[in-house]
């Protein structure tokens, strides 16, 4: 897979973008930041996640012998939650190793440097639970356990897509370009190009923790189930059985390196306005699939406007996804556009959209399928054309 | 109703409790101190509230005009919230008004003093957040939007009462004593009273956002539909239809005065360790219903135990719930116990329970009916008796 990577991933979402006063050398620096912030939550992982665990070991021992007879496994549970805790560092140390492509010190383990073990760890915990994040995304895109929500979401995707060239013979499906914004961890791009193998898949996205983690499971794993995951041990409530919350997922369910050989894929790194309104990308694009995506824009009419740009005429923007939007209550001081679904189909229409075809479809995000609290969404779906 | 105040509730539940190195002095300083606290969160709703719309304004201010022009009725709408919170305000303002029965200083409303409106509010993020909640309970307890969730968990516990009341004449259940912790705004001891009318109930809460607002509803309000309100102002996020976000709740949807004058019905304040661990409580109720509460525990052993104290021999345990730990990633530093639904269960089979029935039941919890995210609790319901 190509990787391209632009130097336009300046800052984390809770960073403001402001290109006219910062000369190429501090944006460059800025960039090298962030990406060792990034670098370092993963690293920072096991030794957070231990401590935290660790609070539940002291709470116990703080019971009367009384209730510690009462649930005498509880230790015992704890002990094997640090375990899987570093068999969860494997696969990380792994994501992060095979980011030493983007820079120099990825291999800077807490654990290996003494005096830094003193020092609280850099990381914030909105920080850790973006490494958290990672790993239940792993879940939703490379896990058979991941099935059920691909099914809900990624599927329907697909249905559309092979509807709209359903007259265009398999073999001149070349022509085809398909743009993927906040790709993620790369699967719905990679179950689109396998669907219809010679389109030309690029799939776009501005988290470095999507990006390391995306850029391993599609270049670095070998084999099928190569790694086992524990993503459900973080917390504690809402758990039905210790059993199956301390049971592995296996990743990856289906091996993308194979595929990847054969078809035109590639990934861009950075801010989806910064790269897709430029000039070269302008009436470049046949369909634009956006999934989970609109939400992330501080300005969503802008999001609107660059897809509507980048496609070509009578090009197809597939959308499925809620209005969470990211920036509602975001301490960052970014200004926040937020429009309700009405709204939004509503400025599409103005833009230059015409709805082909619209649904609402139930569905969980990185849900644990063995808890008891899901965040159902009821995403909407629609087919609109670039008129 | 009878409104019993023990002044067992010292602190919120973000506080420690320690009777050994508090004098009774400090207690009910402590706990003026407290309540003066919830009625300012109470008082400062508005301002909170106006404020946090502004910098929708704001922000929509700062785009361009061409974006401007694409959302002409923004405005209008951040224009209409801001009406809305007001008349919110005239429900919270009739609260705190009504709430002088715990205080002194329950008028002093921010805008009457020009002096303070100058400093920064002097309330959390976190207790506005329990004011906005407290809303959204109205809808959960007494609006005809909440029928929904109150027929998936009320109706199954008033079926359950009636099943093992059945051979009882209805004449004769003046003796039955039924106890309701964590009974927020009183609409399931309402509804169990309303079901059994010569019962004996009582609730019990320690939030003082859910006594003052219940005290309210149970004592003061005169009509039906008396009071308009609109719970989900709050946040832009997934919303389909801005009309409908912006369309009034009607509160009450029953009067609960019609049915209090004739049922033996009260409403303790306190911690439920500290009122029903005492000896007077020791075997006093037939039956012990929890609904949303056992995950409010600390140390849910603790409340376990109490319940099977409190409980007569033979007596009934009721419950429905989920397993959402309050104080697993609480910042106080309280000690917290967080066992899987399948541990609980065992611990209270060792405590001394026999489950009788047991299932599991998916349901919100104060919900947007019209949202496009919805959390979803699979709760365990289960009826156990003391054996």
């Amino acid at each position: 897979m190509e990787h391209q990577h632009q130097h336009q991933h300046q800052y984390d979402h809770t960073h403001s973008h402001n290109h006219t006063t910062v000369n190429e050398e501090d944006a460059i620096q800025s960039e090298q930041l962030h990406l060792i912030k990034v670098i370092t939550a993963f690293a920072y992982y096991k030794r957070h996640s231990l401590n935290h665990n660790h609070r539940r070991r002291r709470d116990y021992l703080s019971l009367s012998e009384h209730h510690k007879k009462l649930i005498p496994d509880y230790l015992d549970k704890v002990n094997q939650v640090d375990g899987r805790i570093e068999e969860n560092m494997n696969l990380i140390r792994a994501i992060v190793k095979s980011a030493s492509m983007f820079t120099e010190d990825a291999d800077d383990e807490p654990e290996q440097n003494p005096k830094k073990q003193q020092q609280n760890p850099p990381v914030s915990p909105m920080d850790m639970d973006k490494v958290r994040s990672t790993l239940k995304q792993f879940v939703r895109d490379w896990a058979k356990e991941g099935e059920c929500e691909r099914k809900v979401t990624y599927d329907p995707i697909i249905q559309e897509l092979n509807e709209i060239y359903k007259d265009l013979p398999m073999h001149d499906r070349g022509a085809v370009r398909v743009l993927v914004p906040g790709a993620g961890l790369g699967r719905l791009a990679f179950d689109i190009a396998k669907a219809a193998t010679k389109s030309q898949l690029s799939g776009n996205e501005f988290s470095y923790y999507m990006l390391f983690a995306s850029h391993f499971v599609l270049n670095r794993i070998k084999t099928e189930n190569e790694y086992k995951i524990y993503p459900f041990i973080h917390s504690n409530s809402n758990i039905k059985s210790d059993e199956k919350q301390l049971d592995p997922v296996m990743i990856p369910d289906v091996l993308p390196a194979n595929l990847l050989d054969t078809v035109d894929f590639s990934m861009v790194a950075g801010d989806f306005i910064e790269v897709y309104s430029q000039e070269n990308n302008r009436e470049a694009w046949d369909v634009v699939v956006t999934c989970f995506f609109m939400d992330t824009a501080k300005n969503i009419l802008e999001y609107m406007e660059v897809i509507h740009k980048t496609l070509k005429q009578n090009g197809t923007w597939i959308n499925i996804g809620p209005l969470l939007y990211h920036f509602e209550d975001s301490s960052s001081g970014d200004a926040s556009i937020e429009l309700s679904l009405e709204q939004v189909q509503d400025v599409a229409k103005k833009i230059g959209f015409e709805f082909k075809k619209e649904s609402m479809v139930p569905t969980t995000y990185t849900s644990n399928p063995d808890g008891m609290l899901k965040y159902v969404y009821e995403c909407a779906f629609w087919t609109a054309v670039k008129i």
